[in-house]
């Protein structure tokens, strides 16, 4: 076990650190249509009702699936998208498998940072 | 649906609010052992260390089941805790089911605040 854990996936931090969200090219994909993963919606830091209208939008566009996945303090935020989903557009909204993980991270100083993930599967 | 659910379970916050998180009283009667909920664990504002030891703790008293609950942005914490237990402590624990909901909490001005919940459940 490395010794840098305990400042990984876990201890709080007061601010955000940049290693919890997913990097902005992959967020902004979502929008250009040169998706990764096409039915993946990466959570960062723009407001619950983009990420909620996102899911909607794949929704719209007949997929049976769609994939919130989050890291770090980020996770919060996916849960209250899948929320206010539910309780504004979609109150059929099914939250299938919930996936939990550990990501490792290369730090500014190469180190490996550890940050907790998550993965959240929706349908209709 | 409520007006204000644009500001519940939803928006980011600057500072954590209060309603983000479980009472004190029922986060410390983790501690003095009258708890109301024999195998969960209320995650709050302590360090992920202080709450992988309590989850550790419980196993070690027996129980084959272990619950942490959490609101708001402590989610991210528990999910911290989870990781901490399984790759310090516990390397065979379970990620059981993991339930998502919103819970509505009066706020000091009497009107009810929208906070997503989580709860997962772990086994050994």
């Amino acid at each position: 076990m490395q010794d840098n854990e305990a400042n990984q996936a876990g201890q709080p931090r007061t601010e955000q650190s940049s290693v919890d969200e997913y990097p902005e090219e992959l967020q902004s994909s979502q929008r250009s249509g040169e998706r990764r993963d096409d039915n993946t919606i990466y959570i960062g830091r723009k407001s619950v009702s983009v990420y909620a209208l996102a899911v909607v939008t794949q929704f719209n566009q007949g997929r049976p699936i769609v994939k919130l996945k989050a890291r770090g303090r980020s996770i919060s935020h996916a849960v209250d998208v899948t929320q206010v989903v539910m309780h504004r557009f979609i109150p059929t909204l099914k939250i299938g498998e919930i996936k939990i993980t550990t990501e490792e991270l290369p730090s500014e100083d190469g180190r490996m940072n550890k940050v907790s993930s998550m993965e959240i599967e929706l349908s209709k």
